[in-house]
């Protein structure tokens, strides 16, 4: 393993310090910023994750604010998902595409009110392709990033922990929708969200300066549910099948391609960026999509590249992220598949770095 | 230190496999992209730089491709810098701002054509500020990221070398310029160009087939000239003031206190975005401005985060990048200081995370 290089220009977050007090061994990059990846191992965390409580630095979600009488407009232009019943107090995930319906970002979308967005963004500089847009289009609104900087709370015991620090409310909190509520005198955007499938609320932090005491509070008051550090797992987001902007998605592809057709409603969402494009992908279908795919063998090296996906010695696909799962004892994987191979059963090959492997297309993810 | 975690998300180069045939210690991410940092150690990497010559993947420096009628009109919207006379086959550093002046990128653009461009990009995605333009202007052109890895050959025996590859007429190209050289049936624009004051020349490699090739041939020739693996170096990059967005400058900062006031032609490049707040900035000047500084007493450590920088216990700047120079025997530093006190010879403190120094506001870069 190589070291990563420690500078300005990867920003480190009001979090850093509380992770950094934990057994910290590896860092990713994501949207400029620090993102750890591995405490005690991998493997560990992902038992940790399954079975206590982690506080995560996910301040690496940066939020766009889209401000003013054009705000709703404007986020409507982003996305081709059907913006027009969302309340303020929901959160949508919503695709961004270009003009030629290729992936831009997958964030979370949280209307603050009608003339307030914020956009909680996967690894892409959306704010650019946002401010493009808003200055070529002379839209009446105003697009920046806030300091804000999101904390997860993740893990079966996540309501518990939560409801310790800001109060019992936090239960009545209803999947992905957000509320309003107090730490040390600060309002604070409290949302049931998070990239893992054990449940678990995102905060929004407003203000770099509450970081570290909203961090000490929680892993205070999570001792008797051993809390620890913890961060978007590996293992456990390729179980569930939660796919990872720039690893199983870019800008080649549609929201088709990778299974987020449903949040297209390119009927209603007139007017949106990309809507001829996948008026056209909706109609005819896509041609490769995104498949869970189990991989023979012992556990398989990182994926630190497309691994080729091949039936009869010619490419029909690629894998994009792989990992032994030690709870479904097989590697599990995710990879993008032409038609042509990918129903469940279907028997692939796919090129690892430790040879040629068989692999099986699965009908589901493994939750 | 800290490990780094690789996924496909952090891009692979056409020349990872030559990278790693070398000792790489340490990379950093820079576009989504793997970007070596140290291969021996920061000071040997340095001195070798300065007295052999290094092949350096910065295939991160991404090209953004303007192609089509509306090209040039694109591109000079993007940027202040007056490109009127501009020529194909030469390369123009251009600042590129926001409406408000704040800087976006501080990339090399490269006119191929009228009606051709790219744009050798810094750590940020323009291609979604360029596209978002594009489409919100409804201009005529396309854009895109092309197959293009950048390999710059640097030191002061580069010349040397790239004649070796590309034959004697590399030694005619002039500082910014490019022509196009053969490369095993493949022609490839060379320019006199890259990240360090040693001299040297990028190679803008089209088509990643081509890359591990190329690398193998430059590494071959340069055996008699002590060629190795390099990337930019810190300690010479500060030396010489070369700027890294990220780190000295973001999108907070005007062209005009980075010191690049020189390449705003506000008054001449008419129509381009943030031309209105640029005026208003040329004509009264930056309160703030960029500037080295040395700063006393043994090596510091890494500067991940702005250090402040204090005159009388107020804070008058910050420091953002810094590193103990074997040549100069002083720790230099690139800072932001404001304009009560930026003036050469000025005392001041710098807030390192090894305690408070003093340090002085110099004349000029270590060159």
């Amino acid at each position: 393993m190589t070291q990563i290089s420690h500078s300005r220009r990867l920003r480190r977050t009001p979090f850093s310090q509380g992770v950094e007090s934990f057994d910290i061994k590896a860092y990713t990059v994501y949207n400029h910023m620090l993102l750890p990846t591995v405490f005690r191992s991998i493997q560990e965390d992902y038992r940790h994750l399954k079975e206590a409580v982690q506080v995560w630095d996910v301040s690496c979600e940066r939020q766009i604010e889209l401000r003013g009488p054009d705000a709703g407009r404007l986020m409507q232009y982003l996305t081709p998902r059907d913006l027009r019943l969302m309340q303020p107090g929901q959160c949508y995930y919503v695709p961004i595409v270009d003009e030629t319906g290729g992936m831009l970002n997958d964030p979370v979308a949280v209307k603050l009110a009608d003339d307030r967005w914020w956009i909680s963004i996967a690894d892409s500089d959306l704010l650019y392709w946002v401010k493009g847009l808003a200055y070529g289009l002379r839209l009446d609104v105003l697009v920046d990033e806030p300091d804000v900087s999101p904390l997860a709370v993740q893990g079966p015991q996540a309501e518990d922990l939560m409801a310790e620090v800001f109060g019992d409310a936090v239960r009545d909190i209803r999947f992905f929708r957000f509320g309003h509520f107090e730490f040390q005198g600060r309002s604070l955007v409290v949302a049931r969200s998070g990239y893992s499938k054990q449940g678990g609320f995102e905060i929004y932090v407003e203000g770099a300066d509450i970081g570290m005491p909203l961090w000490n509070a929680l892993i205070e008051a999570g001792k008797s549910m051993d809390v620890h550090a913890g961060c978007p797992n590996l293992i456990e987001r390729i179980e569930g099948g939660l796919l990872s902007y720039g690893n199983d998605m870019t800008d080649d592809n549609t929201p088709h391609e990778c299974g987020l057709g449903k949040f297209c409603n390119t009927q209603a969402a007139i007017g949106c960026v990309g809507r001829d494009a996948l008026l056209r992908v909706a109609k005819e279908g896509p041609v490769q999509q995104i498949r869970p795919i189990s991989i023979d063998g012992d556990a398989v090296p990182i994926c630190g590249d497309f691994w080729p996906v091949l039936a009869g010695g010619k490419k029909v696909g690629r894998v994009s992220s792989a990992a032994w799962s030690p709870d479904f004892e097989t590697n599990v994987a995710i990879g993008m598949v032409r038609m042509t191979h990918w129903d469940p059963g279907t028997e692939l090959k796919v090129g690892t770095p430790s040879g040629l492997r068989s692999a099986v297309v699965q009908s589901r993810f493994w939750i």
